[in-house]
């Protein structure tokens, strides 16, 4: 009963690690908006396992399948249905696990929750999980281009104590995606690296930050006062496996400044209200003021470590666990096109409930009718 | 239509800082439950402005009148509307803010949003409509009580660079309540006093941090994949007005740990399952785990300054702007109830989700038919 | 947890029959709407109690206060709080009823699920509560006179075996407030009070039937597959006290018809596409097509009667009970402004939810700046 | 935006008639309930076209995939995810309908809210959309029996002015499945039968009515205001294809009936508490009553008629169509099993809604831990 996100642009996920399938269901995009397969393929991939010697090794094509909601290359208006097929899934390996708790995963949790758990690759707590949301955020990101020209660029900003230097306002996908790692500071990401394949070497695992920023988000978008838009990209981000903590602009290190200090002052600049400094992070009062969107999402290391552990298990009795299954020492590389995703939902989801605010008393006006394409 | 929080424990607040009154409804609300307006005003004083100097001076006795969902003392299960009529409202202090946009404040973008604001006293954007949330708090906790002996404690943790040493296992309410800057380490909150009142003097104002924990949260709380416990907590924090980031068990802190050192060891005790350490904060995998949850919240310096700033008016034209009104310096004495207020709603909306999947299969019983008590 | 109605447009009423007061808020109605008081008073006065020697003799004045989401007479965007006090409460009437369940009311079932019940006046059950939900069918009807020109006109179309001639394409508001019993058909109409005065010189009651029709509803509302336009009517409907049943369009006769006298020929007029018949009642597939909408909804007989009847009390033991109180022999005349009402905030709703279909791939442009009327 | 229906017990429908798969997720079905494909393929079954000369010749096995939320036999509590692959669609059938709106179908409707339609076969407004609601359907339906014993059985009560005679109280499930037409009453099915044959060579259509009851279900369910018990059964059924009309208890009828006939008088039988009479349908103030729930759903003559009809292209040309596709003369024999799955859907929805009212105040206590059956 938690598996739905967004009110207007609707997203459901599901599915188990080791199902049949995991996929989602996007109801309310919009009818009439380009979509192809490509364009979700190319934000699976960059969340596949198996992309570098920094990730997982289970290995999985993610191929997608798009089963509704598009026609003739255009959606329909109708739910989006995309199905990715489970391939690599060793259940063996989790036998050891049926009956321990594996510490901080959510064994405990679900069994204590639901009286009974999917213990083959955890379940429907398993970051497999996560597929759908990167299809529906592919989605999503489609729409907020083609409406507003939204572009949302993630980035390892931090591992451990490497802090990478990135101009938010700058930064491009392209050298994001320039190192493994995804971050786009060279320099701090050559000890990223290092640092990682030092750790899994050691069996161990490390934690670090996101920091994520939407560029050309229009004014208006996020709804007061319980749904302001950082509210919900705060709910998004802590839906995420492994976050534990989220910044809108100065976040924390805001609480150091003074009023004084820390307002951001506005002027005018061609026309439009703009303000000189960003503490904000580009919301106001629970609502977009048309400056970047900047956030952070802090992800702790990987519970799975390659070290034997104190546990008990479901009858109580003490169990020294060692690790096994094929996991990432570190997730943050693998979810960066996580924190994008959930970006995209929630922008998505605020552009079209900022509609009916905006045009409201407008009045209705018939749907451009798209040309459909033939198929060839 | 942002204005409702919750599923089942269902919360809408209503009402602008200068109109004729703000209040809220509660909608859900198990029947049965005994409630009395001093456990709602109680909460309500410890929110209201003028209770130290340390807050702003506006006078309001906000006395709350119960309109309806209680008979002879006991909850109907139907809504509960309380409202707060608003007294002392200077609308002339703002009409300096008629036309111009306020640094960091909503002006803007409630503007740019609506197309319209009400400029009296920051209209829905002031922290007035925080009245119904700490009212309905108070309900959410008055059910948590009673149900599961569930105990919220805030309290404030940092005021600029003045960090507080509290436990969370042990600081009690009445700690808290010790010093009117709602902090229970004495020497901190001596050294929080000071500040704020120099800053005051100084025209300036402060942020800071405030820390909350739920003690015998019940295991099996929150909902994944979307709605998991800590997703809803952050969404309920970065809800209030002035927060700028949320933290759950390590949160930002824990990215500077390797995952043996950050995993929490289960054992037994009892016959329950806990943890050793509790870096997860209670909440593992989405859900509760039954240990203390314990969050963290940041504050911005109040926006509201007594010095000049830059700004634009509605015409884009430059403004320079003093502040007026009466506004707190620091607002982290009366941000602790709010943090327990949404806490409170937060796990009072779970808990009643949570019955469904726990007795989903057990079969429906007619609920307990209370004891009416007879009107004096 | 069932006092909500509505997606985007989103009304919450609340109140017991003799409690503090009734009342409603909406979330959702576009800003910048013009509202007065009087546009809802003059509906709440239709629904009134006493209007006429028809209705139930309880005196209230039903006057509303505007408690937020006004300011300067437009409509902020924010919530809208709207507050009915209530006056001429007698309980003592009721208290014959405190222990015995009133045949075909809803005071067992009311106990059955809540273990308890506000037992003066029918609490949450009574028709008081509709109070809220014309308030609000008021603000609705507003938005949408004026962003599409919808007249929406309901009348009593039988009572009892009284049927009325009506023509759903030209009836007027004014023909139907001619008379007392608000049945446009004259001939039909004295008859209607003919039977309501004698039935009610019996000590019973009656039922009938009210029809109702929307004309200048735009094509496109609607949201199938479950929110179809004509399953949210009949949601809607079905949720008004004392109705039975609902039909649109052909309804219960169509299914005398064949498909080929049963389908609505298209054709094409001034550029528009139409229906030569309109058995569809204005919606076909879930989705108005143009033409208007025309329903009808079955009210049964008045449950209280003053007439001796057979019951038990909560300790199972036989009772008989006469009616006391003060009822409506037939509901129909004052259940004419609720079909109406509900049939505008249903339209309200798929009017809002429909601009971000039509308007999804157009793009965000900032809303129109009112022009704030000043204050007297 | 309209796919998804139910809040606790949550259904979310997918797929085009001609599209790739039709599906449905179900959110929020109780852990550790004992599912198999069996179960839900049964219900599939009675959907399906071809079953008999009395309905469609599209040839579909309609066999169902689970692809998620199932482990052992027993539901995990996450997502349920069923699939059923899309197998003899001939669009070309449908491409003399591709620019012309077929009358009294949703070509038009579609087209004026969408933009664009998939006119292949109906797209998303074919009856294959109801795979989805059968296949939930039969889970919630499990899931009523399990905790509650609850039994719903569906039947044509009416063909045109072919009337069967059936008692609610004693009908069986077997003894509808007897005739091809889903009529208990031989003499009335005989006829029922002969006059579709006759319709159909008739290249014409017929309507008619479902009838539908509910026994054993449990005194509580239903949330008043809004979601009153039949408000939900209503827009269940308004939002099934080709419905014109809803009728609870005595209906229409019930307007022909005075108070004092009306009214069910309430006796005691075995220490509960019953009426002597049904006319309330067993609902009473929006919540079941403990009497048997019955209700009647009108069905208009199918759409689709093999005879020269009159409408317009896109382009507002006169154009004379003539029926082609494959398509049921007389929907009634199919559409038992969605009304009956409707009601289903409602009652687990508004059972699992009840536990939080009921148990609210009881506390949580852990779900039973199922004995999971190992696999073959």
């Amino acid at each position: 009963m938690g598996s739905t996100f967004g009110r207007l642009f609707r997203v459901t996920t599901w599915g188990e690690s080791h199902g049949g399938a995991v996929g989602c269901t996007v109801d309310g995009c919009p009818p009439g908006l380009p979509l192809d397969l490509a364009a979700i393929q190319h934000d699976l991939d960059r969340r596949r396992p198996g992309q570098s010697r920094l990730t997982t090794q289970r290995r999985e094509s993610d191929t997608a399948r798009l089963l509704s909601g598009v026609v003739d290359g255009l959606t329909l208006g109708t739910p989006i249905e995309i199905m990715v097929a489970n391939q690599d899934a060793r259940s063996g390996d989790y036998a050891a696990f049926r009956d321990a708790y594996r510490p901080s995963h959510a064994d405990y949790t679900y069994e204590a929750k639901y009286g009974l758990r999917d213990w083959r690759g955890g379940g429907r707590a398993s970051a497999r999980e996560t597929v759908g949301r990167v299809a529906a955020g592919a989605i999503a990101r489609r729409l907020l281009a083609r409406t507003c020209g939204i572009a949302i660029v993630g980035y390892v900003k931090q591992v451990r104590d490497v802090v990478a230097e990135v101009d938010p306002d700058r930064v491009s996908a392209r050298a994001v995606e320039r190192t493994p790692v995804r971050c786009p500071d060279p320099r701090a990401a050559a000890r990223m690296i290092a640092l990682i394949e030092e750790t899994r070497a050691d069996g161990d695992s490390l934690g670090g930050i996101v920091e994520c920023v939407a560029r050309r988000v229009p004014p208006g978008l996020g709804e007061p006062v319980f749904d302001k838009l950082e509210a919900d990209l705060a709910k998004a981000m802590l839906s995420l496996p492994a976050s534990k903590g989220f910044e809108i602009g100065s976040g924390f290190a805001g609480v150091l400044m003074t009023g004084s200090e820390h307002n951001d002052p506005f002027y005018s600049e061609a026309g439009r209200v703009r303000t000189r400094t960003n503490r904000s992070g580009g919301i106001q009062g629970g609502i977009s003021n048309g400056e970047p969107i900047l956030l952070r999402v802090a992800f702790k290391p990987t519970a799975t470590i390659m070290r034997p552990q104190e546990t008990v298990d479901r009858r109580g009795r003490r169990v020294l666990l060692s690790g096994r299954g094929r996991h990432d020492p570190c997730v943050l590389p693998r979810a960066v096109p996580l924190v994008e995703a959930m970006t995209a939902l929630v922008l998505a989801d605020h552009y079209l409930r900022q509609l009916p605010v905006a045009r409201g008393l407008a009045g209705l006006e018939p749907p451009p009718r798209p040309r459909p394409r033939r198929r060839g």
